[in-house]
């Protein structure tokens, strides 16, 4: 063995040991936080980008990465490996580093899980949002808390929050990236036989139509929408889609400006994990322009 | 609720139903076969697309996957979601049907088992596979099993693997396409305390050099390489790139065509999670051309 | 000057002449025919493949890519540089060998040159493209005439003349790829003082609505256009991406399948250019499949 | 035709008339400075955003942009569509507006026309480079002068010009983009009849070697060039190949970062017509960074 002049191992280790080095201090934590107006502990996934660790005093622009219905907190890492895609893309410098934090909005209907990012009777989500969660991401972790480092993104029903959030506060983030999103519930046809909980969200997510927000923006509510960076995606054989152009054609009408992609797929993790890479560097460039 | 004309889990169930039947009913199944050869039970992962079912008369061209080191047949669906890109090339007819199957060839060295794909003193795996593990799959499958049908890929031990496989049966498959590959020994340096199964696995790479193998091709080989569509893929960031070069400027010398390239990333998941947004179409591509 | 042991000249034109045997032989001429329909002499470019010149015997697959309004045959090449992305495309292997064939059904409006792919009173371009057009290249040029071996595609104009002719000859086209496609006049506004030319060309496009043409096909029809392969590409700042999205509508509810991409960009030559990167392995994929 | 509700020609002409105001307004422009250095007139093209001409007051980043041997100011234009594509990157927000020159350092050799970026007997282009047409750029065009927000990039003899400035100058460019570089001579083999301008160029690029420069850093000049963002493209067919992956292990083995990629093509315009998508966007994220 000794005649040996090499070894994978060794390679394997030092490659190990240079990847830490290089570009794998980022890390993926699950936390809790004790809402009041929830009542209710939520759970939330922080990513923190490599040079969190060593460099103590940095400040970070933050991406709140919404998920879909009956998903969690835990979905974007365990469904579509964020950490992965944002530790390749910060690396090769194609986005700046960045904290990307997801709130739990969801979980299982059928059990009677509470989902979704609006104000509905007993579980003010936008409220827990706005006035308990960004306060307290930003109260322990460095993050930057202006308008121009802030961004939203999300996927399906966390899509819909996406523009909602950027709609209702524009003020607060430069650049919002929807993905597949839940923009409306006109074109949606029904069963009947929902649980309390889920006519909640989907009350909510009626009172909440992002198109009819546009189509009813007065002047002054258009130029403020004109302040954030539009990104709508959504696949071309997604069942969203149709809802997806009507939303981009009100946009349009309002002259906001926005970009607008249709890529092959449909509703599923695939779509969004591929979405990452286009979500990623679209924020990092609308951050601190 | 009644009063509601609509609702989500309608439609996400008439999604998913629609999901079912337009492009999901592509299944992929974990199952084992007993070697006389290597003396032992073998698990291999297998991907069968969506018409399979259906289509109960048709036959498949086949790529056989291969994993690396310390991986297992289940690696490419657990850390590189094979499916999920897989039914997504294939509903956009990005890539045709196909079947793809990953033998196991690794697992954990430190609990002493084997890994390889070369023949070893008491594990003979190339005699396995080309004589047990084909025919076996080729039997139980519609699997098309002339070389116009058949392609190899693989990652890293298994990218070398399948340099290896198609350099010394050129005969038997069309394509091959091999990721951030272990194609040779040379540059590595030696650690010393390895096991003896691991000694066994570095000697086979030693002896199966996919540089040398070039270097030494006689006009005749050479020709039955060129038979082979061949495409080396390989991180910038990658420890085996150096390696990989090499290779290239091998082929080349030798007038062999292939294609190359070097995309940004190291030796990781998401890299060859990429990766087979390439191989598949690349493969597809050959197929019975 | 003997001195020096290189010489980057050497290097060019030893690269050169590599160029021209490896990936360079294929070639893009103009040429004429007389047209007994139109009463008229037409010009039409082709690119022929690499081994067109040296494969004498072969026969190859033909795509008929239709330029836009106020355009000719030659702008495919002049503006949209398609001989360097098909030569690149068809060395990597990306698509198949194939010819590509351009008529002229165009010029400057405004100098009353006949322009568009449909029938109009004293101007048969429809009847001259299928009864003389494509016998002429199949009599004089060694090309597939099989449907499985010929397709279709074409930008704004062409695009609609795309649909149009794969919609009405479902059985000569195996594929079909449009893009910014004019594919109906429905929303479009008057201005009023288009020469009878230019009115000619409207009312032909009115008479060939696409979108109509599916809306009203019963089910043997439906039945036809599934057998063709369709792909619809428009940018989201282009003024027709409204009439294509209505488009894949009918088409949807028609239960025709189809791929549709809305990418970056307006009704551009670049936009056409990069399309030619999706279209040619697209129609490649269809060919013989 | 008063009876018809719709105009093409309406269409296209309001259609021109948004896209000018929206997204074309940039302009190229070709000029001549006269170089006492030189001791001639020496043109330039220069792109000016869209913006540039309503915003009288803003400064812009600015990429130097060089062009290869026999070539001019003018072919970065005319065979790679500069215009097109900064347009489109800039609309979409993937690139930061800037401002993008190309100085004339080239002709035709057989002609006896001076090629070459560095300095040679009686013609000092690279003293000319430095002391009269950067400031003469700062002096005429509201562009930024600072490091963070200057980036060179070029294609073969301009790639090597690229690399050599910013090494010798890497407190003036914060990123370089090399495409197909000529970053030495070394593996290049002698004809014996050039011209006396020919020689002349070999000499100077002998004489500016990428990689002995890296390998002859001392510490102080290796951290120096840890300030620069470095990124090598170069296509799996072209014959600088070679060269390009040698520079990029002198590199690695001076722990200077940089990214490596290698696509599909050869040395040909097709191939730095797509490095554009790459390098823009690539210097606008290093711009003010």
């Amino acid at each position: 063995m000794n005649k040996l002049l090499f070894t994978v191992i060794a390679v394997f280790v030092s490659s190990i040991l240079f990847a830490q080095n290089a570009f794998s201090q980022s890390k993926i934590d699950t936390k809790t936080l004790n809402s009041k107006v929830l009542n209710a502990d939520r759970d939330y996934t922080i990513y923190l980008p490599k040079s969190y660790q060593t460099d103590s005093e940095r400040r970070y622009p933050v991406l709140y990465l919404l998920h879909g219905m009956t998903e969690t907190n835990k979905t974007w890492q365990n469904n579509m490996r964020l950490k992965e895609v944002a530790d390749r893309l910060m690396e090769s410098g194609d986005a700046k580093e960045m904290i990307i934090v997801t709130p739990n909005a969801g979980g299982d209907l059928s059990k009677n899980q509470w989902n979704g990012y609006f104000n509905m009777p007993g579980w003010e989500y936008e409220t827990f949002f706005f006035d308990e969660f960004i306060p307290f991401i930003e109260n322990n972790y460095r993050v930057k808390s202006d308008k121009n480092n802030r961004a939203v993104a999300g996927l399906s029903m966390g899509g819909g929050g996406t523009v909602v959030y950027a709609q209702k506060h524009s003020d607060m983030f430069c650049a919002a990236y929807a993905m597949s999103a839940l923009v409306s519930l006109n074109n949606l046809t029904a069963s009947g036989d929902e649980n309390e909980i889920t006519m909640h969200l989907y009350r909510s997510v009626l009172a909440n139509d992002c198109i009819k927000f546009v189509e009813n923006a007065d002047d002054n509510t258009k130029n403020n929408l004109r302040t954030v960076s539009w990104f709508i995606d959504c696949g071309d054989d997604d069942f969203l889609l149709d809802n997806n152009v009507d939303f981009t054609r009100a946009m349009k009408k309002a002259a906001i400006p926005y970009q607008f992609r249709v890529r092959d797929g449909g509703h599923t993790s695939e779509y969004w994990h591929t979405a990452l890479y286009l979500c990623i560097p679209f924020v990092s460039r609308n951050f601190d322009n």
